[in-house]
């Protein structure tokens, strides 16, 4: 089965004239979930990574079985006062205002190199965010993975120089 | 390894005089975070369902990879207003304040058999109110699963007549 027949198009949510891409109806159903971890481990094997780091609370969905699957570390990054340990945070910009990211301090290794994961590639805020972070903390970005991208945003635009695999485009 | 060894205590979080269990320490090694979910699977065996229901965000990071590894579907239940679609949803109550979580609408078919799973049993308020939007919809609660679980609180004590397991007791 294509997935994309499967997301549900959701007009006007979270605002109007935004089209949103539904994946709990890949979820709710057990054997299209385990297609879209089957698919988007397929695409991870073209990355050389042993954590996968994937944001609040989307990122969770899709990253955490992949790296079960896989059997790497996962590597929560979340918004801010979620964590419970010392963290580093990174500030970006939102199309109204801003948001802030953490992740635990002691959570990459220098050197490691990690896959991010999320559901969706938007405007790519949130992914970059998360590249400067793991940098920052020592890590070396092997690449991200998106199930779905939203190719007219060109979130990509943000990622220069590195590799961006996404299985779903609209 | 006994995972209880790799959780990592934090004095005073969220607040003072709350030692907050640490599941990030499993979730970054690949082995760690593997044994975790092939425990809770083990766990989940002793249980009949087709669907597994995980409250964001944490219950995500177990629940997910437990409804890959058993094909089983994911349904998520999120803060208010997170969800895309039509939700049903339930009030409960806090130590101050009370919250309110949603699932959407069409996510349980009548008749379903549901496991709920989350990373931490501690007062029970958040299992005990997807307990009642899983009936609410149709569903048919098979049980309660938690990789952790806080004796000392009793959340047992609000799931008469419903089976409750945890892995890992403090």
């Amino acid at each position: 089965m294509d997935l994309k027949e499967i997301i549900r198009a959701i007009p006007d949510f979270p605002e109007k004239g935004i089209t949103f891409r539904d994946i709990t109806t890949i979820l709710q159903d057990g054997k299209y979930f385990k297609q879209s971890i089957e698919e988007m481990a397929e695409a991870a094997a073209e990355f050389d990574f042993n954590v996968i780091v994937g944001p609040e609370s989307r990122g969770f969905i899709f990253g955490t079985p992949l790296a079960y699957k896989l059997e790497k570390g996962f590597v929560p990054v979340r918004k801010k006062g979620k964590l419970p340990f010392k963290t580093i945070s990174k500030s970006y910009d939102l199309e109204y205002g801003s948001d802030i990211i953490e992740m635990h301090i002691d959570a990459i290794k220098k050197g490691d190199r990690i896959l991010i994961a999320d559901d969706l590639l938007a405007t790519g805020g949130t992914a970059r965010a998360i590249v400067d972070l793991i940098e920052e903390a020592g890590g070396v970005v092997a690449g991200v993975l998106c199930l779905i991208e939203l190719v007219d945003l060109n979130g990509r635009k943000l990622f220069d120089g590195y590799e961006v695999r996404s299985l779903i485009k609209y």
